[in-house]
């Protein structure tokens, strides 16, 4: 089975002009099939605050009104999105930018209610069909696939990054052997936090009960190492978090970066 | 040979949500091969307006400064294209939007100066890509096209989308019988200006000469046919110039509307 990188990338790098210039080099450099998930940043909230549109916050989370749907619908969907492919293109990566309204490759639903809050036109990850994605990569094209999902009956829906990578991840499990690659600002899962080289460079589920029960994983990192967990239990070969400038060592080098999330 | 319709459908039925509901159910139930080009509309101007950059216009032309380049991608590549491809999704058309940096369909190069004018950021086509097109509506899928194409060099590019439209028919010609459908505000070209029903039928290059040198068809309108008979000299079976509203009547009911262009 041919491998298959899929790497999340987020918005302290989208922010920063020269690291995404960098990052892309690198993504085109990739000798492996690839797929690149990209999260929002900041372009988002300083347009709405261009167009006097308030972000609205409940518990930390945005809540996406109508106003906010129709940012992010323009800037993940449009603006980050094409200019990361034209720049991918640029390297000669022959890059295709997607949402998964897009030959319906994600279907969501909008989140119902959850403890009396509205988060408005956010996306459930409900369905997804990688036929589309299997076909372009077979024919050397790379997926780069923007936050957004659709609900099958005409609205687009903000969906969260993370997410989207690991949906995909578990979808083309069938067809490829996955490796998600969630790229990080800190060098892996740290065992001090106070030292940034105390990386802990494989945790499979015995010793991420035994690293959760010791507290050195603590609450932020829990949801999202759970969900890789789910990940692999649904058949993604691993997951490996670690920073973006060390993605061609990884990939192209086969060296052992960050942290690796294994099965048993 | 299999038919192909591309289909260019502009800011007037762009800007009004209740005909581009109409248009893109219509448009979904097309029997045939097909490809939509979209413009732009107004949303491009109110946003900018809401973002306080003024329009630049030489001789009635916009001009796409930097500023005007990201309002642009993410209106057009975002905004508009990302909606239509859900609202045809929830038409049961498995559409994909995408622009001409993606999977490297459409390279232009930047305009150069013209009687010193400087038009920015706007691309003249350089060359297309059909291999990728042909793939996907050989899966089903049906592209809608933004007006943006990029350069090669990392930057996105804004383009007219009726040459879009036209490059795009020239370019798929050696693989489908291709027409081009320029949806109008009008019945078709008309013989008296005055009288909306006055419809010329059909033009071939005799007809045109003799309906420009008896004024019939003037200046507004020469250069819309003379591309269009350059695409019919390239080998683009037809181009078809009429309303949105008469589309389901055209392709699935195989009925005269609007005017015809053909070869001699």
């Amino acid at each position: 089975m041919q491998k298959l990188y899929i790497i999340k990338v987020g918005g302290n790098i989208i922010d920063n002009p020269e690291a995404l210039t960098s990052f892309l080099k690198d993504f085109a450099s990739l000798k492996e099939n690839k797929i690149l998930v990209h999260g929002g940043g900041k372009v988002a909230t300083e347009i709405s605050k261009g167009l006097g549109i308030e972000a609205q916050m409940v518990d930390g989370r945005r809540i996406t009104d109508a106003e906010t749907l129709k940012i992010v619908t323009m800037v993940y969907g449009g603006l980050i999105n094409k200019n990361i492919v034209a720049k991918l293109q640029s390297n000669e990566c022959n890059a295709i930018g997607l949402t998964g309204a897009d030959a319906n490759i994600m279907l969501s639903s909008k989140r119902p209610l959850k403890n009396g809050i509205d988060y408005g036109f956010v996306g459930d990850v409900k369905k997804v069909h990688p036929q589309p994605l299997i076909h372009l990569l077979s024919q050397g094209i790379t997926p780069v696939v923007a936050p957004l999902t659709h609900d099958g009956n005409g609205t687009m829906l903000n969906t969260n990054a993370d997410t989207v990578a690991s949906e995909l991840a578990v979808a083309l499990c069938g067809a490829f052997a996955v490796n998600l690659v969630y790229c990080f600002e800190l060098k892996g899962v740290l065992r001090d936090f106070e030292d940034k080289d105390s990386v802990i460079s494989t945790i499979n589920p015995d010793t991420y009960e035994e690293l959760k029960s010791t507290g050195v994983i603590n609450k932020g990192m829990i949801p999202k190492l759970d969900n890789s967990f789910n990940a692999i239990n649904a058949g993604v070969s691993s997951v490996i978090i670690c920073q973006a400038e060390s993605l061609v060592e990884l990939i192209n080098e086969n060296k052992t970066v960050g942290t690796k999330l294994v099965a048993n």
